[in-house]
C-alpha cells in the first residue's frame, strides 16, 4: 500500500516532553517535568453536582449536537470574566487553549508565513503552528519578556508575533508593565497582530499580572484563554477572543475541526462557574501554588548553593526556569538525574533556534513539599557529580 | 492591523447547512434537513449514573491531563466492539470523527494532492480536508455506490479514496458487498489507501451491513467511527484505527491538535458501554429509527404520487434521498418549502463538482410521525407549486 504522506508530516517529531513524561512514570521518580496542574487544585464535588445538574435539568441539549461557537451562557460567562470590554459574540469556546493555537495556525498561516515567537517559547505552540509550516523568527526577551526594539526591527512581514506574556512556559517570566506599552507600539507600527495565549494569568501570588495586550487594542489580538489552570484539564475547556476581522474565519475552521467542543462539558463547566465560584475557587490554588513555589526557592538557595546555578523568581503560574554552569547540556543531564530519582524538562525544545543548552524548567505545584526537597537535593547531586566528570 | 489571512480560507465558506439549520429555527418550521439523532434515543440516566462513578472513584485522574492516544480501556473496548481483529495500539480516540477528518487531512495531504470522493460526498469531509488544500476527484456512483471502474481509471496518484460505505450522508445508500470487493480489489491494485468513514453503521434495520472495507486490508486503510449516532453527539466522541504506516504521525498530529480528547467523556462513556450496554441500547434505537423511515417511505408514496419525485430505500442511517423532476432546484426551492413549513437540505453543496441541483436530503429520525407526515405534505405541494409556475 502507498502510504504518502504530506510534507508537513516532515516536521512532526515525538513530542521531547512526551516521551521524557513516559520516562518519570516509573516508580519513585519525583516529577518536575510535568505541566500538570496539581489535582488537589480540582474541585471535584462541584463537577459531581454540575452533571447531575445539567443531566436532570437539561439532558437532552448537553448530550446532542450544539453550535460551533459554543454554549451561549459560557460565552457570556467568559467575556465577563475578562478585563476588559468583550462582547460574547468575539468569544470563541474551543476544545483546550492548544486548538485555538491550531485554529489560529490553520486562518494566519501560509508555508513560510514568518511567525515571531519568543525564546525560549511555548513548544506546544510551535507544535500547533508547525502543519501549516510557518517560518519562526526568534525575537529576542530578557527577564521582562520580548525585547520591543527587536520586534520593530524584525516585524516586517510578520503574519504575527506569539506570545505568554504571563508567567510563561517554560520560563515563568512575565512582561512587565512598561514592555508591554512598548510591544504594543512596536506592533501597531508594523500592523503587526498579537496573538497572546493566557493560561496562566489567574495563578498571579501576589498581586495580579498588567493588563494584557489584547485589552489595549483588541482589534489587533487574538486573545487565548484556558479552564485547564483553574478548573481542570481534563475537560479540555478553552476560549480565544478575536476581532470581527477574523473571527468567521476561525469559527468555520472550527467547525470543520471538531464541529463543536463537547456541549455536556460546556455546560457542565458553566453551571460550576456561573455564580461566582472561581472568585472563590482561584484564591486557594493561587495560595498553594506560592506556597510550593516558595518551598522549591527555599529548596533551590539550600542544595544549589556555591554551584553557579542560576533560577528566576516567577510570580506565578506553575514553572521556574533554572540555568546551570558552563559546561552542563542539560539533555544529557537527564538521564543521570533519573537515576538519583529526580526528572526535569530540558530547556533545548522550548527554543525555535540557538538553544540555551543549559536551561531546564522545573514545576512546582504538583510534587509535595517533602518531595521538592528530596528532588533538588537530588538535582544539585547529579549538576555536582557531573561537573566533577 | 495588517490581518493577512492565510490563502487556505479563501476555500472556507460558511456551512451552507448551518446558514440553513439556522434559518429552521423559527418556530413552526418542520426541520428534515438536519444531521441529529433522535434525543430520545439518548441515555440520560445510563449518564448521570457513569459521572456519579467516574467522579466519586476517579475524579482526580477524570480531571487531570491524559495521553493523546486516548483512555486504555475504551480503546481496549473499541477494538473488542470492531468486526476484525484490532490491536488496542492502533485505536485513536478523537474529538469526534470529525476531528479524525482533520487529523487525516493534515497527515496524509499536501496542497493539490489528489483525493478521490464519492459523488455525492459527506460535506463535513469535504470542509474538514480543505484546509490542507487537496484537489478533489470525483469517482462516479450509482446506487451501490462508487464504481470500481472509474475508480481504477483515476486512481493513480491519488493520496487516498475517501468514503462512506453504510448508510452513507447524504444518500443512505450501502455498498455492496460485491461493489466492496471490486473497490478494494482497485484500491489494492493501485497501491490506493482507503479512508473508510462508517458513523451510521450499527443503525441498520433488517440485517448488518456487509464487512467493512478495513477489515478485509486494515494495512491499507484508516478507519474512522463514532460514539456520536450510539450513544450522544454532544459528549464528541469518535476514534481512528490506523495501520503502523500513519498512526505515529497521526498520533502527533492528534497532540498538536488538542493535546488529547476530554478524558472525562472518554471515561464516562467507557463506564456506560462497559457491561454490554449497546448490545442492548443500538437496537432501541434501530428499531425507533426503522419505524420513522417507514413512515416517511408511506408519505412519499401517498404525497408524491405523479410528480415524477424519486427516493431510495435506505437500508439504515437517518437519511433518504430524493430527486425531484426536471425543472426543479432544490436550492431555490428551500426558501418556499420554509414558507410552507418544511426544511432539507438541498444536494448541491454534497458534489464536489457536477452537482445534480434536483436532488435533495431528507432526515427521518428527529421529526415525530405526524410532523413527518404534516412535512411530506407541504413538500409535495411546494413542488407542485414550483411545477406550476
Amino acid at each position: 500500500m502507498n502510504w504518502t504522506l504530506a510534507m508537513r508530516t516532515a516536521k512532526m517529531d515525538p513530542s521531547a516532553l512526551r516521551e521524557i513524561l513516559k520516562t518519570t512514570e516509573r516508580l519513585g521518580i519525583i516529577n518536575l517535568a510535568g505541566g500538570l496542574p496539581s489535582p488537589k487544585t480540582f474541585p471535584v464535588q462541584a463537577f459531581a453536582d454540575a452533571c447531575r445538574h445539567v443531566l436532570r435539568h437539561h439532558g437532552e441539549a448537553a448530550l446532542q449536537y450544539a453550535v460551533s461557537e459554543g454554549y451561549g451562557p459560557l460565552r457570556e460567562a467568559v467575556a465577563a470574566m475578562l478585563p476588559w470590554e468583550v462582547d460574547p459574540d468575539q468569544v470563541l469556546i474551543t476544545t483546550g487553549s492548544q486548538q485555538g493555537l491550531d485554529l489560529v495556525a490553520k486562518v494566519l498561516i501560509d508555508p513560510g508565513s514568518p511567525v515571531l515567537v519568543e525564546t525560549p517559547t511555548y513548544l506546544g505552540a510551535l507544535q500547533a503552528f508547525s502543519p501549516m509550516e510557518p517560518q519562526p523568527v526568534v525575537v529576542a526577551c530578557d527577564d521582562e519578556g520580548m525585547m520591543a526594539e527587536d520586534l520593530a526591527a524584525k516585524a516586517a512581514g510578520g503574519r504575527f508575533v506569539y506570545l505568554q506574556p504571563n508567567f510563561q512556559n517554560p520560563t515563568g517570566r512575565t512582561m512587565s508593565e512598561a514592555r508591554r506599552i512598548a510591544v504594543l507600539d512596536a506592533a501597531m507600527y508594523a500592523g503587526l497582530p498579537i496573538v497572546e495565549d493566557n493560561p496562566y494569568g489567574e495563578l498571579w501570588f501576589d498581586q495580579p499580572p498588567p493588563l494584557p495586550l489584547a485589552a489595549r487594542n483588541p482589534e489587533g489580538a487574538i486573545y487565548l484563554g484556558s479552564f485547564s489552570k483553574v478548573l481542570a484539564p481534563g475537560l479540555r475547556l478553552g476560549f480565544l477572543v478575536a476581532p470581527k476581522a477574523v473571527y468567521p474565519k476561525l469559527l468555520q475552521a472550527k467547525q470543520a475541526t471538531d464541529l463543536h467542543t463537547s456541549i455536556f462539558t460546556q455546560r457542565m463547566a458553566h453551571e460550576v462557574i456561573k455564580d461566582g465560584f472561581l472568585d472563590r475557587h482561584v484564591p486557594t490554588i493561587r495560595a498553594l501554588y506560592k506556597q510550593q513555589r516558595d518551598a522549591m526557592l527555599i529548596a533551590l538557595a539550600h542544595e544549589m548553593a556555591g554551584l553557579d546555578v542560576h533560577w528566576n523568581v516567577p510570580a506565578g503560574g506553575m514553572f521556574l526556569w533554572l540555568r546551570m554552569p558552563e559546561g552542563i547540556d542539560t539533555t544529557r543531564l537527564m538521564p543521570q538525574a533519573v537515576m538519583r530519582g529526580v526528572a526535569f524538562v530540558p530547556g533545548a525544545p522550548f527554543y525555535s533556534e540557538a538553544s540555551d543548552v543549559r536551561t531546564m524548567r522545573l514545576s512546582f505545584v504538583t510534587a509535595s513539599i517533602s518531595d521538592i526537597d528530596r528532588a533538588i537535593a537530588a538535582l544539585a547531586q547529579t549538576v555536582r557529580e557531573a561537573l566533577a566528570a
